[in-house]
């Protein structure tokens, strides 16, 4: 059996710098035909020329002119109108992170008062261009998410043309509020899909399944299977894919962030084909982007293959999601 | 400022085998006057030479003639009345595990059928041995404790004489249900006075504060506060503190379990201090545990000293809970 997918996109991923990102870049260049490449950098993206020499790093390490890293900048509320015009045919949308509250994100936003955001969100509506979301509080680790969701209400309500996409969800709640407004979406990450916080904490603890937003409970995966599974229009695929070494994973302290990239494509096939959905992989993958974005990425076809396909035990000192596991798609 | 404990009781305490027996048990020998030794080593103590041979083991390592290992059983329906009789002296208590719940758990119990349990449980109460249990169900993680609670009240219904002992209750369910039956106590440790969720896995990931129970919401632990520092009789200090080398706790597949015997009385204090109870601390670590368990431990007068104690970042190859911190109490 064969899988042919047209144009895949990852919605959130994570390329770092350096020598980690040109080691890294191939694993998703050559398997998506684009990304959202996240502005966490050190220090973040915040200017044209930040993005611009950002893109090229990416573009050279990819080795790979069908793959188009799109671009995002840091959120900030000192972004006018002015600036946005400038900027806006680098960038296909903003990131916003509450301060604080994931790997370097320390200058983020400290108050989401409308009136605060007001200048930037109105220049953003005006111009279209999607405002994306780490919506977690600073609560209690389970409930953070669900208590970001009356702040995507809010946003939603005031900014009516503003597209804003909420990152990365991980709940039942959220899953059920994307639905709620127009101007709302949502990216779903491959182990949000796959796994709950029993498999971080329930046995032995598992580093390398430590994330932020942290897995959740099981009635929270079976409502993202279901928009994504379904191919819900409102969602689409964003692996949240963000690489540590496995000296900072395997470590007290272990630094959050689950590396997917390489292997998605292969564990969403399976996934999707378990459920007896897999035609709807490909709305998941792509098109769904496509229109919340209105984006045309490079043509590229990926053919997935029913053959099983070992998950590598680390790409070079990074242990990818299911290391060692048996999957049963492989990428010809 | 200064606080005499007289005779500190741990009723929940891992004390392992053989090198780390050897290294550990002074740790609580130094600073207890008695603690119950549960049975989950490899292979589990189910028979009265085993009992000896353990409590032999455990005298010889604690170097200190006021210490007392009041020794635990594991539980098995396979223990009948006249088994239980000749080896009722030799044991404080049975401990339930279900199987495969934990450390060493493997040869638990399978079923909570009364029926099963009936002859057991019948012979445990006429002889006034009580019984300890590990409560967690096989669910999701942060439900397990609670659960459970329904097989905890139907075995303190279905054998009324039977005291039932809660082990590391977790929950404000636990906390509530502990109350409603005559025969129900619990151990409360000092990680789950000290942790919530938040602090495994709400920031970065924490392996020396993975413990099963894991550690669960504020209001839980808020209830756990109210019980322990208001001395509540149904209630008493049980530790829980349980070694793994440093190389076990800091690796993929971390294993479970906090070490926090040899800080313990320090931690505590603080605690009741900064709730201002200090004056109840004897009862949750000694007088609630000799009435719940009808004994007279060895006389021992431990003198806390309002004097800073920094935390080793180790006990040979343990790292302890609170490793490298402050603590406002020290043992003279």
């Amino acid at each position: 059996m064969q899988l042919q997918l047209t144009s895949p996109l990852d919605m959130h991923l994570h390329l770092r710098q350096g020598e980690m990102l040109k080691n890294i870049t191939p694993l998703s260049s050559k398997t998506f035909s684009g990304a959202l490449i996240m502005p966490n950098t050190v220090p973040p993206i915040t200017t044209k020329e930040m993005v611009k020499n950002y893109r090229d790093e990416i573009v050279e390490a990819a080795k790979d002119g069908t793959f188009t890293p799109y671009m995002t900048l840091f959120f900030s509320n000192s972004y006018n109108y002015e600036f946005l015009q400038s900027i806006k045919d680098d960038i296909l949308a903003i990131k916003l992170y509450p301060a604080g509250i994931t790997t370097n994100s320390e200058g983020g936003v400290n108050s989401f008062d409308i009136e605060t955001l007001k200048e930037t969100l109105e220049a953003m509506s005006q111009l279209q261009i999607p405002l994306c979301i780490h919506g977690e509080s600073d609560g209690f680790v389970m409930d953070r998410e669900a208590e970001f969701i009356p702040i995507y209400k809010q946003l939603a309500t005031a900014f009516p043309k503003l597209k804003i996409v909420m990152e990365h969800i991980t709940t039942a709640a959220s899953a059920k509020a994307v639905l709620e407004h127009d101007n709302l979406y949502a990216t779903i990450t491959l182990h949000h899909l796959y796994i709950t916080l029993d498999d971080v904490a329930g046995g032995m603890l598992q580093p390398h399944l430590f994330c932020k937003p942290i897995a959740k409970r099981p009635e929270d995966r079976a409502a993202l299977i279901d928009l994504a599974l379904n191919a819900n229009p409102k969602v689409m695929f964003g692996s949240d894919s963000a690489p540590h070494p496995k000296s900072a994973k395997e470590a007290p302290g272990c630094a959050a962030g689950v590396f997917t990239a390489p292997i998605a494509l292969q564990a969403l096939a399976q996934l999707f084909e378990q459920h007896g959905k897999l035609e709807n992989l490909q709305a998941f993958v792509s098109d769904n982007a496509q229109k919340i974005y209105n984006i045309t990425p490079p043509k590229k076809s990926i053919l997935l293959e029913k053959k099983e396909f070992i998950v590598p035990d680390s790409y070079g000192e990074i242990v990818p999601f299911l290391a060692g596991k048996s999957l049963q798609w492989s990428i010809q």
